[in-house]
């Protein structure tokens, strides 16, 4: 049975070598360390969810392999109603923990991009890529697997390509092809939830041409591959998450990584491009049409996290939440429309010849830059509602609250509305952790920038059909060139 | 066979009454007088476009009724796909006239709404509304019809009910019932294209009671049935229509009337609902979810004018388009975001048990927020790309271009890039004509204010659900109440 | 004494040659032609201010030449505080007017500006520059002159210099020196308010160089001096004008005209620069430092105008003004910021060895972007506070209005608050005026683009400086230097 | 001599009585504790600008009283020139020390406050406070004090008035009056810098009418004055302050505090008002115009860091800041326009019968609104700017960068541009600390809401005179009421 449980995946964890550090520690059970326990936590929330009949039909889907009900988070999207449900899936999994969705966002898109372009390479190169992916694609079905994707490269220099970098590493890449696997070297950063993780996913990080071809790379490697070294990233106020009391108040959370290969060894059943650079690109199509149709679910997500922030912290002041009625619709607004472009971007996307739905480009990179945007509005809205006490955690902490000597006093000057002290605290505690604290996502840069989905928009915008269209309609006979044409 | 073309079109128009009027006189044949010719070339592209082979796809349908080819704007929408196709429909009319789609629009969604409304009451009671909605709309289908749209009413003090105003005749009402059909009096006001039109679909213009019950009708008339006076309304610079020249550069054009119901007897055949005023709500429901659904597509087709006119001042200034290439892209921004946002609300909607889709009252709603700002900047940043030319059109009159005596001087002055200084002139007025002029469509008040969609994503935003998210993930473990609660 | 009255003012402009001409027709007397009368009537209320007890304390000022009470416009500015009466006489004059100030403006900022260049070309050149504009001074103070002020030239191709461009005429230039004076050739054009001025103040439309020194001129000339033909531009309804009614609700307005010179003469004594080319630059640096700091008080007065018009419009509707209340703040906060930051950019200014005070540039050209952009949204509020009547002017022409057949239907349906249909009428054409209308002020591109702003605004902000502040702040030793550098 | 060194300031904070708490713990020495030291330097900065010959003409001042030198920061502000130097001053400290200006800013606009206020009450009541506030100043002037502001009380339940609290310490009040002097009890939250100030000057937090009589108070405690308990509230990222390397990459830094007033005795001579309530509004009014007009000096000078770091992070990226020029524009337009018109406020004010100069009301309240959002702007594109690695801090600690086992490892990934990955980390830490950590200052709620800053805008705009001048230009002759009057 493909349905796993909270047990289950907190077991798999455990069985890990370990080899994800943070503060010059290595951490022997990322299930129980402080660093690590909150985003093991906000996974585990999804095996919660699949078992739970009120959520199991967005968090389980039917088996386009086996016809089996897996864990949603394993499947491959094959109709616009399941990229949708990728992106409900997003929402409610923000909704659920207040941040990013970490190891079962990009590692999922990753496998159905792959799905994808190792169909056209197969096609066109005789390859066998397709059948080796389909046989991972079951294992993880099966285990109910949680899948970090990973990208993004430590780059180097960005003025210059990865094959002229003066550290070859600075990309990842193929160090050697041995007859029954690859070596990797290289880097690849910020890629979330790891730690949380059973395998890694990894794709290029950008498209190459041939002379970058070492870098033009897919395989999926199990997270405690020998020679990968994994440092965790800090984040605002990370290390709340080692002190007691509630100023970290959720038990959930997310975690941002370095992942270092040293001559990692990846058998060819696990590699799914291996140097045919020309298909990078499109991966990087692929996938970020997925992704940033989806990525305003998850903005969306926190954000409705934000309106009952602000609603608890009204309330907990002591203020009716119909006095700030009008900055509830304005931040549900945003929400909205993150959300509700990426499910237009995806409705215009189409069926690729492998099976699998690709969201609209166009759309779905204009939608990225709202996702880069409107999550902060709402994010100052959120501080706008909640007062001064939210809007850099300006109170004292918990040690100071339960102080034996004058925490009764600090109390005191925290009573407000109805509540007790602690939940106002704690209400506040949770819109500094949205907003200025760790649980903030990383919607700017996530998935890529704005300014390079803005050069997308530019590079898809029919911009000459529209002024072809203006000139017939202003009844101009003549063309209107380009100076210097 | 359904298919219209441009000329059965204009001559289906010539066949009627002559009951529009403007500027006090009555217009004899709208399809020539320079008041409303304009807006009959609009809406007589339609007509081109479904017998034109690489857009009849778009601007045809099988009918639901027969299963012949008709024009799209008969159709029935029975899934998420037509009313993405009513969008598109819109947004390619947009671009085919730079402006409002008026005659194709409302009274369209009017005869959908009405196609679950009249399936609602007769199950509920016994009337036969959807059988004679049938009929007419095989009629419509046959006929090639351009139905308008009317609801808003003269309303007159908008602090008092329908059956409280000392006009009792602001609001559209049924003065008697007779045994074959109702006597109308009263007002719709704004109602777009209706000179282009052969058929008038007339909807309550908002929710009423018990009390308002006389005011609470459905039906359609032809434009020119006996006691109806058209008036049309100004528009910005409209009366350079009637100049000689290119001041107004376009050959298309909008209008928006006031007509005015005198006694109007409506047989019982075209009558669709009679008082059952419990169904207003639902039929201003249904219609602002597929309307702002889709107005979002509307404001995006005259965008990607607006996008060709910049790039056409930008050359005909003698600069290269590509200087203003972040602008261009923010317009892109803005023009998708409207439209995708709508193809979301279409795809997050659901099937009406009589058949027809209805999109996600919410995020249409959501949108509508955007609909009635983006188009305003899109709007700056087109006068902006174009320079002071095109501002407020400060140039001199067509008149002055072609003056004997200082014509030629003046054309020096106007001259700049490669191209000629008509094209230039031509050009301006056309940006001019879309941010200042004739051209400007209703983006703000049509089809209802933002305000009203504020409310509407207020009501159907659940904040108490939000608020207990955000309560759980704090671990609060008391209630937060309202205070007084 | 030089405190004129409005009768005085109106002799002067019947005084004059009928240069004139607008449709084609030469306007023999601007005080009383459809076309002029409104911005004359526009700046006699300058005139009125004057002889006020109320207002004369803003629109008078001491003579710095004599010590005699002049007109403000007419005056020497030498403090911060004599600009920002130039800010708020501009402000005044909008809520006089509705709209832009025309020849009470750019005249006076020419007069200003070149008294400081005049000193600074006579004490390096020992010309005589600002003892003739000393004479000039005293005559326009004595006359009480409406002096325009003229810069922009037809400019021709963009991307060529003046000198250039396939028509020497695109610029206006020194076709000939003579023993007496110059004689000029060329074009202005978008010139504010021509028709209702005295003289007209001539400067150059940008920096020039060497091979541009025909180019750099600058003089005053009598708005009907031999060899000038005016063409008045279009704007938008601006036919409405020659309508009896009240669809322009407003007996004020303005116009923009062309100004072709063909070898007109200017003697010496009105010549203030003649090919000293390397002065153009700074002509153009303290004429924007003065204009662009004061543009903000023009649309701030404009909005409160629009400010007033929607308190109107609600009532006239049946609504409280309080139900937008909101709205109106918003309005009010951007008619703040234009005007106050204008001021602040004068508060922070310096004395100018010649006496006159420069308000500081980078904030004046900072504050441009704002006026370029906050006005369109004040816009945007005003019509959505208004509805839909405002929002194109979408309602009956007088003509209907007053029709004997259906003139009282249409009063009918216009009705709706408290006051008269006429009323209610004139207050949405004033708000369809102020909008999209005949009093819309070019405050994108007048006085220069908001591009052309943020070029100064980044040539002035010192990025260098707050990179090594950054850089020392965070503790790094070492230089962090630009690429390939 | 009134100049102190940062030796003499140290010196003064070390004498004091250690009342400071933080994590449970009482803080011996503010100077050398790692959760105040950082605050103290940056108001040490002060005085090291005050002795340093290209600061100190906007760090000193001349004294009002005495004529003598005295830090700008104890100094009466007179003109408007003066109040521009607070603007200048704090502009200028946040470029020194990155953040909040602390009690450099809060006592001494109280001090001005009450020199107008305490002229006020004794002209009106024949009270002798104003002699008083004279003594006080000239110690404070003598000694070169750092004056935290304190206004904010914990307010309790915001639907309750004061005398309503069912804890009345929930506001500081005057618990007795005895001969000599009163008694405090009650709590003051969120107040600046007070572990780096020698005083703290107390206001009331709000208007109060005659039942609120025992919180209208007025005066100057030492700041370890018998009774009074500080505790320091947290802020993001706060405990990295404690430990070493360069995760806080500055020196500088800002604190918060709670203070908690247990039978805090006050002598005569240190009271400035006693239960004279009707001056509580003006105290508000007065603080309010020179607060506000000045604090976007505040978050101009962040911004400026701002930009610096944006640069620094396009440099150490290996990229042309060139790149982002535009961005650049766009955050110092943010920064200048809240500089510029709270420059603006401060030249539109008017001086005090007793000397002080009180900025403009209305447009310094307006500018808060800036202030309350623009900040957020040019934090995100401070971010967009810096790419994945600034926008949540996104990399490893440095206890991980120099970790012996794969420190090296982890600055190889960190390596990118031609500066070491040191000074990238740096100046990543930087814009983290700047816009995510302990260096974000309170500008939205800080000084008040901009919601209370909206109603005042809205108090002080001539709403009705707008639709008076509005109606009259519309040529409306009646008179539009508001419905029901």
């Amino acid at each position: 049975m493909a349905i796993k449980t909270r047990a289950d995946y907190l077991a798999s964890l455990k069985r890990l070598r370990p080899n994800v550090h943070k503060f010059g520690e290595r951490i022997e059970d990322v299930t129980t360390h402080p660093a690590t326990r909150r985003v093991v936590e906000s996974h585990a929330r999804a095996y919660d969810a699949a078992n739970d009949p009120a959520l199991s039909g967005l968090f389980t889907a039917k088996s386009a392999l086996t016809g089996e009900r897996i864990h949603r988070h394993n499947s491959l999207m094959q109709s616009a109603e399941e990229v949708i449900c990728n992106s409900k899936f997003k929402r409610e999994m923000f909704r659920l923990t207040g941040t990013c969705t970490g190891s079962l966002c990009a590692g999922w898109n990753a496998m159905n991009t792959m799905w994808a372009i190792t169909h056209e390479v197969d096609v066109a190169q005789g390859t066998k890529y397709h059948e080796r992916l389909q046989k991972w694609a079951l294992r993880a079905e099966a285990g109910g697997w949680t899948v970090a994707g990973a990208l993004t490269d430590a780059k180097g220099n960005r003025n210059l390509k990865a094959s002229q970098q003066p550290d070859l590493d600075s990309n990842l890449r193929i160090a050697a092809v041995q007859e029954n696997g690859i070596v990797l070297r290289g880097a690849k950063l910020m890629i979330c939830g790891v730690a949380a993780s059973n395998e890694i996913f990894l794709l290029p990080g950008t498209a190459y041409g041939e002379t970058e071809k070492d870098f033009a790379l897919a395989c999926a490697v199990p997270r405690d591959v020998e020679g990968l070294t994994i440092v965790e990233t800090r984040r605002p106020s990370d290390t709340r998450e080692q002190e007691e009391g509630f100023d970290v108040p959720t038990e959930t959370g997310i975690t941002q990584a370095y992942l270092i290969f040293q001559d990692v060894f990846v058998p060819n059943e696990r590699v799914f491009l291996c140097k045919e650079f020309a298909y990078s690109g499109k991966i990087i199509q692929y996938f970020t049409a997925i992704y940033r149709a989806c990525i305003g679910a998850c903005v969306a997500g926190q954000g409705d996290i934000m309106i009952g922030a602000g609603i608890l912290m009204a309330r907990a002041n002591g203020l009716s939440a119909r006095t700030f009625s009008s900055k509830f619709v304005e931040m549900a607004v945003n929400n909205e429309t993150t959300f509700t472009m990426g499910i237009g971007s995806i409705a215009l996307g189409s069926r690729h010849p492998a099976g699998i739905w690709i969201p609209d480009s166009l759309t779905a990179h204009a939608n990225k830059v709202h996702v880069a945007t409107l999550p902060y509005e709402t994010k100052r809205l959120c501080q706008e509602v909640g007062g001064g006490i939210v809007e850099t955690g300006c109170f004292p902490s918990y040690r100071d609250f339960v102080d034996p000597h004058y925490g009764k006093l600090v109390q005191k000057c925290i009573k407000a509305g109805a509540c007790s002290p602690e939940a106002r605290a704690r209400a506040a505690r949770l819109t500094e952790w949205l907003t200025l604290g760790a649980g903030v996502p990383g919607c700017m840069h996530g998935g890529g920038s704005p300014d390079g989905a803005r050069v997308v928009v530019r590079s898809l915008t029919p911009m000459e059909k529209y002024a072809e269209m203006a000139r017939k309609l202003a009844g101009i006979t003549e063309q209107i060139s380009e100076p210097g044409k």
